[in-house]
């Protein structure tokens, strides 16, 4: 069978590791945080940088394994794909970030310094690339996943660090640099796998009672510790306290609006999982540009409010226009929840920007415009083109990069499934008795009420 | 269909919407721990009290949001109801709670001012919304749920806001002030909401094999973080170090009990999945209200221990009888888990309070004593009278406000499920094609063990 | 029926409590980060060890009684024991590891002084009893389990004073401490309760497609988690950043070599969940001896690789042979995933130990040679030989310790299950209807494509 990964698999893991295997050899090593010499005897051992930014970081890490996990496997026969195949790749896309990001950000003296820190700054590249993993979710190999993180990684960190370096923007939340870039390197990858017959629909497409409880577990641990994620990298103090406040209110925001709109758009005026599993997540998206920002609490209400109508009306219109008419089969609509919220977000942060001034943030007034300084400073309005041009940049980079990317994925013996096998465990894994049962529902859709007494 | 929400739902949630939108937008801003003016050069940002309050906030909300989701999903046919509007009803009744606490507590110069410190007590009011919900699980619509949130949290605040502002009793659990009140609210409800039929019994209400699982894991959920929910808001230091060391140590002695207690009430000798999943959290309950005292390690044993017995006994007798007798169907057992063991835990607290003394807390008195001042000081014996006041407020507000509200939720056009519909996903959700083989469960009950070879 | 819980159980259980109380009562009081009388009012409470010691403390919880409980749930039929039993195993340790270890490490002034601190200490002891159940799932009944606890804890708590004070070695993640006394303890116990019948297989010996994902899940927030379990009892700063840093690495590497080595090995080229449940985490168990130490962050991901390697060719064909020749019936293949690893991880300390010098480590030499002080210092080889010292301890212990153990578990009246009901949920639970469906897989394995369209 032409999918098999017993040869291809175990070959490509085995040039990873030993690739990264000798680059932490020849360039890694520990930050004075985590490095033995940099101590001495007078450090105050509890002032180690470890103790802010683990906490962090082990939150991010339940969002990363267990919440991508979870919202991934809502598919009936595809449970273990989506589990096991976010873990593979989250797993890959970390350590090659921990390398790829050290060259940008932490190289001296011929080394990489890595600490927690580090880590923090990896697992959102790793974000980036299991984004984009929703586009084409089922219709991949792992084989083929896994080069997508080798070549998507160094093109983010390339992306980020021209940004994060010469353009210098508002964005704590990552909605430009980690949920745009995402989004739409993902469309790219997609739309040069194109699979026309899946237009049609496809037999596995659906989910089952188990698989959709689990999907919502995954959207729970995801919006519980969003606020972790959104903060993870703001300044210390006010304004990683303001990104937490903002987060949690914009993600109950977008929840609230997006129970109201699943009934409302259900001709049956019937809650869908799909809606929840996905649409009430809008909101932490959505304030992530200005997550750090004097907006006021109300505005971060708001901001939840728009995106959760942007990404519902996206699932429901422009994800079934742009797999017909544009050819971009986006499996898990990351369109909407990532890359509309995120065009908001940008929206929203450049106006924040525009109505900054020292009454709003006295002496704190520098972390919006990062470049402030005698001689060259920035102006609101330049602050506010450099955030268009960050936009500019991550748009293009991200869909040049993916639709490269996808071209690449589309190499033979990469083990892609054919469009029978998309969506269906029994291809890459060894499946217990029971899965026959599970690919055999039942009889017709069971929604109807009066079957009941 | 009279139970549908293409209108009702979406037209409540909008105008709570607006609600909320309107008074964030007229009186809510930061607190001096978020807002940009307050800091200064000088401040030491990693002082901020975010550091030392977010940490148990995130704790709270996987109890919440995570918790409580999965062991509400027991049922076989509604999981998707006990996950989603728990999450939904949590959703609202925080941001509602941030309004009215705001007013209640962190109301000044025109303004609520609001940090993560503002969003646990949120969770707590929260929690209480959540712990009524138990007793009409499965009874009542989402727009019912949003209703009881409503009116339950002003009417939990005010009876919060007297207590801890006139009465100043030692309850750092929430023992009194969270779950009798709680308790009593959703049995004032229910009562309200009763339904003759459901006392032969409902097709319905069986578990499956996998909502069992969930919902104990649900309870292991609750059960690992509850140290952090009993200590959230107590002093620093030893008092908060002793919450965590007498709610560690109760639940463990509790759930010890709970499966003794199982296997001997059982003819069969057999362990019952709803004890292990309901009984064994009965101790964190009943530490509550002497939670950070000097009670010793071993009190805040046997304390588990007495109040896992009343809350199994009140399982197999009690609730029985309340249903048949009281017309007070309590669905999930509330009035066991929180009523019996938050009455044990309020006498423990009143013993307590009066072998509190000088030799046992030296400088610490003034927190058993919360008012001792020069000339103003509380006798123990006024202390313990303080907290009877308490008992009998939360009392009478909690049965007088659940009666209330349960009369609200009779009105016509809240979508009701009729009693044929209870327990059953398929009236508020689309369902996948696999919801028929398990609302068909094969055959008659299976643990008969001669099937076996 | 034999395995009949009724009396069995609540007795044990009783007497166990009778015996935690009686002991808590006698001996137990707060440290002084816990005591009130301990303060003064010049105290910054914030300094209190609880806020050090606690976030580690509830990630280790995660790990213990939702980890570990998801894991061993991996059974189709006997997912309520793997949660359930779990569940009551580790209650009942941490417990009675409370009060041995107390009187082993905490006792002075005729009291055992206890806080959260004694608290991370008793997991650890949990975990040992954990591990060595892995050796005996579904085949020990909930009486066998809390007396193999009741006798473990102390053998344990014993073998880890005699080493932590007089061998003071270099075991920051418990590999020799933690994992090999399990491991071995785990296979004596299984060797006295050999099974002759198991050897030709068991109906019940299968998975589900659900039991797959559950099990899965597990081993994620064992994952996410590890490097708090070997970071929790490092010395602070950069060792225990180190221990973060090297956990995180190892489990890495040895992800990707899992997933690389079970399509190799797989004569289809597809991935076992098995494999991917664990051999994942052979990596976190490889770094522990070392993971504090100066090695290098290319050093743990080397580590991982190895280890896993060990893991997987272990799981491959020396357990089988084990199983057959020694009578050794190792369930979940802790000899695998503890023994192998632990004894590779044993390895590497002791090179690290001699390569260990002040150019590394500078002033901090001193935690590779705890002893270290002028006159009575070690050297490099003396620590190594007080390593090896170490294993041949705990080797000794475990060993004859699981014997004696077993011996005593198959005395009549435990609930032992005869072979026909071996891991079967209904001996010990009421199940739901629909457990005879779980129970009668539908047909032969689906595993084959052709069956597809």
């Amino acid at each position: 069978f032409p999918g098999s990964l017993r040869v291809r698999l175990p070959v490509l893991i085995l040039v990873l590791e030993v690739l990264l295997l000798l680059l932490f050899s020849l360039f890694v090593t520990y930050d004075e945080h985590a490095h033995a010499l940099a101590q001495t005897n007078a450090t105050d051992h509890m002032k180690n940088e470890v103790y802010r930014v683990y906490p962090f970081f082990a939150d991010v890490q339940v969002m990363i394994f267990i919440g991508f996990a979870c919202l991934l496997a809502f598919m009936r026969l595809y449970g273990f794909g989506g589990v096991v195949f976010n873990f593979l790749t989250a797993t890959f896309s970390v350590q090659w970030a921990i390398i790829i990001q050290g060259f940008c950000h932490f190289y001296h003296d011929g080394k990489i310094h890595i600490g927690v820190f580090n880590f923090i700054n990896a697992e959102f590249a790793c974000a980036v690339v299991l984004i984009s993993f929703g586009a084409v979710l089922g219709k991949t190999s792992p084989v083929q996943l896994l080069i997508m993180a080798l070549l998507e990684i160094p093109i983010f960190a390339v992306t980020d660090w021209l940004i994060v370096t010469y353009l210098k923007i508002n964005d704590a939340g990552g909605s430009i640099v980690i949920h745009i870039f995402a989004c739409y390197f993902g469309l790219g990858v997609t739309r040069m796998l194109y699979r026309p017959s899946l237009n049609d629909g496809h037999a596995n497409l659906t989910t089952s009672y188990q698989s959709d409880i689990l999907s919502v577990l995954g959207t729970l641990f995801l919006w519980v510790f969003w606020p972790s994620f959104n903060s993870a990298l703001t300044l210390p103090g006010d304004d990683q306290h303001r990104a937490i406040i903002h987060t949690f209110i914009g993600l109950s925001s977008s929840t609230l609006t997006a129970f109201a709109l699943s009934a409302l758009l259900d001709k049956k005026g019937k809650l869908s999982m799909s809606d929840i599993q996905n649409v009430t997540l809008a909101g932490g998206v959505t304030v992530g540009a200005t997550v750090d920002m004097m907006v006021t609490p109300a505005c971060a209400f708001a901001l939840g409010v728009v995106g959760c109508c942007a990404c519902m009306l996206g699932y429901k219109y422009l994800t079934p226009f742009m797999a017909t008419k544009l050819k971009i089969q986006d499996q898990c609509g990351i369109h909407n929840l990532h890359g509309l919220t995120g065009l908001i977000s940008t929206l929203a942060a450049i106006i924040a920007i525009l109505m900054a001034n020292e009454d709003t943030y006295g002496l704190k007034l520098q972390s919006v415009f990062p470049d402030i300084q005698p001689g060259e400073g920035r102006s609101a309005s330049q602050q506010a083109i450099y955030q268009v041009a960050a936009l500019g940049l991550a748009l293009a980079t991200s869909v040049l990069g993916g639709l490269l990317t996808g071209a690449i994925l589309k190499l033979p013996f990469l083990s892609q499934p054919t469009d029978d096998y998309c969506f269906d465990d029994r291809v890459y894994f060894e499946v217990p008795n029971d899965f026959d049962a599970a690919s055999t529902p039942p009889g017709p859709p069971a929604d109807n009420l009066q079957e009941l007494p």
